[in-house]
């Protein structure tokens, strides 16, 4: 080989720069929630890129946006995309950064006229972050979208995006023509910021995703009685606050007893009414989340949270309900996938971790449809959802070489 | 004797209930906020009853309201008193009652004519509950006010207490003319309800109160970092609602190491930043309001809360801020007071109950002008500041022919 078969770093450079303008405010980050102005600029900037890279744009009917190389409708294509729409007020790579990889990886193929055994698509997927849900998109590919679901998908203001995909001139039913059968997909890969803090934390450059966490999320009410806190001795209250702290105290014995490494639990909101400092609080509301990779340590873990909380509230004569707000099953990437990336990143040299994914991604339902696999690149001590993420460019040209050799072992000749 | 040197029970009951329908909003309660149109109507009815009864009516410059048996400008009067202003949905109880014993133990000593060492005197104080701030009236009369603080009393809508009185045609600096010197006053007695559970769950009639708790209140804020919920394992948090759980947690170790059996300790408010299910909370703040009636116990408290805080903030990577809301100094009853009541309960065969108060009262100003005692009646399941208060009619004759006892014993020849 004269070159060598690499991305082309400045041109992946500059995409990651251009697209990081699109939907830009002033301070504030980047807002290309899905079908938003920004959203739309930054979809005709990629479509502009795709042609110009002289391969074959195809937007299915859930408006996800592919790069094809080498498609000839027969042959089962190997995958690999994120997202480019962002929460609001976003970094510049949650998304972005795999969709241009992929573009970049797509371009290099075509561009060292690689013979391919499976048709290459870069894709990227409508609403992964969830201004009408999350994973519109994805969803859509792997066929689990319903006329009901597209129906019931709102935004915080209420807009359908039914009517929000219209007023772009797109017929949201349309997605429901997006799904895949299993077979036209050989393998799907994604790239992705990690979003964490542990690979920053190890120094290591790689995370090989193992699997994506499921998890658990539960409204929960503790209600003893409101007291005048000046009046009622120690022994006569039944202070809700109480036990949830008590409860929270026992978070980190549940995961020793009942989890995995990868467990994670949190109580992110808790409301104590009547909420005045001179008075017993009566009634506790809070949400406690909890993660891991493995469904049944999540069952344990479920188990285990319910029964701490029912003892607790026995003992301190408080009473206990849950609300389920959500329920998502943990999802395995390809046991071989996760090998090839592996080894991959060993033959370059590169230091990689095995991790699972906390955070939620487009793989979650690519997985459930075909062998798919992850790369983590790292973030900046964890930082996310802000404009203050960020990666090094150095991790970012490792991550993407490393996706480009992934992709030549699955699809080259 | 003719008759027994008793209250007049049904009459007593009538003035109850009379009071018990001024200021009321169907279903919600007593609404008589000091100058109020409720507390304008309660003083108006107030003084009529005084008038009725042949007593001396006498308002002083903070509005007190006095009725007064014996009075000659010379000698100290024996004065006993409450509050008739209430809380916005109060119950008829908190106040009102120990203002009309008063009133209908000094209609008894007219009525039978007992002779007098000292001129007996019924006060009704201003703004006892705090709509502009609390305790008005009693500070007054202590002569604890300034024209500074006359000038900052305000209430939550911002409308100032001079404001207030002048569009009843009052002039709220004639308050300074209400103190009174110490040698005026003989001693001081306050029936008041308890406010808590205790005499009702030991089932005794009557508290014989040796102290009022004094309190240190602070907004307390501990600062970790914001990080996603699902990529961020634990060992790698700083989750500031954990340091909060901790703490609360320690609250019964710290009462029992530094505390006193009167000690209590309450969480009333707590607030979790950015408070979202799916991220660890990075800043929490919370209220901490620690009472006792000792105050050297109170300092240990104070020391005890401060350097637990500080320890678990360090172990924890959090910052720790506090600020001193409100300190206020416990006081003691009268010794020979307490004895007074105790030894008269006793005689009349009354079961009572030596216990400090953790709320504040009137007593807390006159404590510090001269010798003061409080008595206490049950409060049914210690309800307070609500329209379920309740006193069994049995507990409010037995409170008040006790307080009329006691009267005799300090002011009759």
């Amino acid at each position: 080989m004269a070159t060598p078969f690499e991305i082309d770093f400045p041109r992946l450079q500059a995409d990651i720069e251009a697209l990081s303008q699109i939907g830009r405010r002033e301070d504030m980050g980047l807002y290309r929630m899905a079908f938003s102005d920004g959203d739309m600029a930054g979809r005709e900037w990629l479509a502009g890129r795709i042609e110009d890279a002289g391969l074959e744009l195809y937007v299915d009917g859930a408006a996800n946006v592919h790069a094809r190389l080498g498609w000839d409708g027969e042959r089962p294509s190997v995958m690999m995309g994120s997202h480019a729409d962002t929460v609001p007020g976003a970094g510049h790579l949650d998304g972005a950064l795999g969709v241009l990889v992929a573009l970049e990886c797509v371009r290099c193929f075509k561009d060292h006229d690689i013979p391919l055994r499976f048709p290459l698509e870069a894709v990227s997927f409508t609403d992964e972050e969830g201004r009408f849900g999350g994973m519109f998109g994805s969803q859509a590919l792997c066929g689990f979208l319903t006329p009901e679901k597209i129906h019931q998908a709102r935004d915080l203001d209420g807009i359908g995006i039914a009517e929000a995909m219209q007023a772009r001139g797109l017929n949201a039913m349309d997605a429901l023509r997006a799904a895949r059968r299993p077979e036209t997909i050989h393998a799907f890969l994604e790239l992705h910021i990690e979003q964490g803090p542990v690979l920053d934390r190890h120094g290591v450059g790689i995370g090989v995703v193992d699997g994506i966490a499921g998890l658990f999320k539960w409204d929960v009410r503790l209600i003893g009685a409101a007291n005048h806190a000046g009046t009622t001795p120690m022994t006569m209250r039944r202070d809700a606050f109480q036990g949830l702290a008590e409860f929270a105290m026992e978070i980190t014995r549940i995961l020793e007893e009942h989890g995995s490494p990868a467990s994670v639990a949190t109580v992110g909101r808790a409301q104590l009414f009547p909420g005045a400092a001179n008075v017993v609080p009566g009634t506790v509301e809070f949400s406690l989340e909890v993660r891991d990779t493995d469904p049944r340590v999540l069952s344990q873990l479920n188990d285990a949270c319910r029964r701490t909380l029912s003892t607790i509230a026995r003992r301190r004569d408080l009473m206990f309900e849950f609300e389920v707000l959500s329920e998502l099953e943990p999802v395995h990437c390809d046991k071989g996938l996760i090998e090839t990336i592996a080894e991959t990143a060993e033959q370059l040299g590169m230091e990689a971790l095995r991790m699972p994914s906390g955070a939620a991604h487009d793989t979650q339902m690519l997985a459930r449809l075909t062998r798919a696999g992850m790369i983590f690149v790292p973030s900046k001590e964890g930082r996310s959802h802000s404009p203050a993420e960020w990666t090094d460019w150095e991790d970012i040209q490792r991550g993407a070489n490393l996706a480009l050799q992934v992709l030549h072992r699955l699809a080259a000749e």
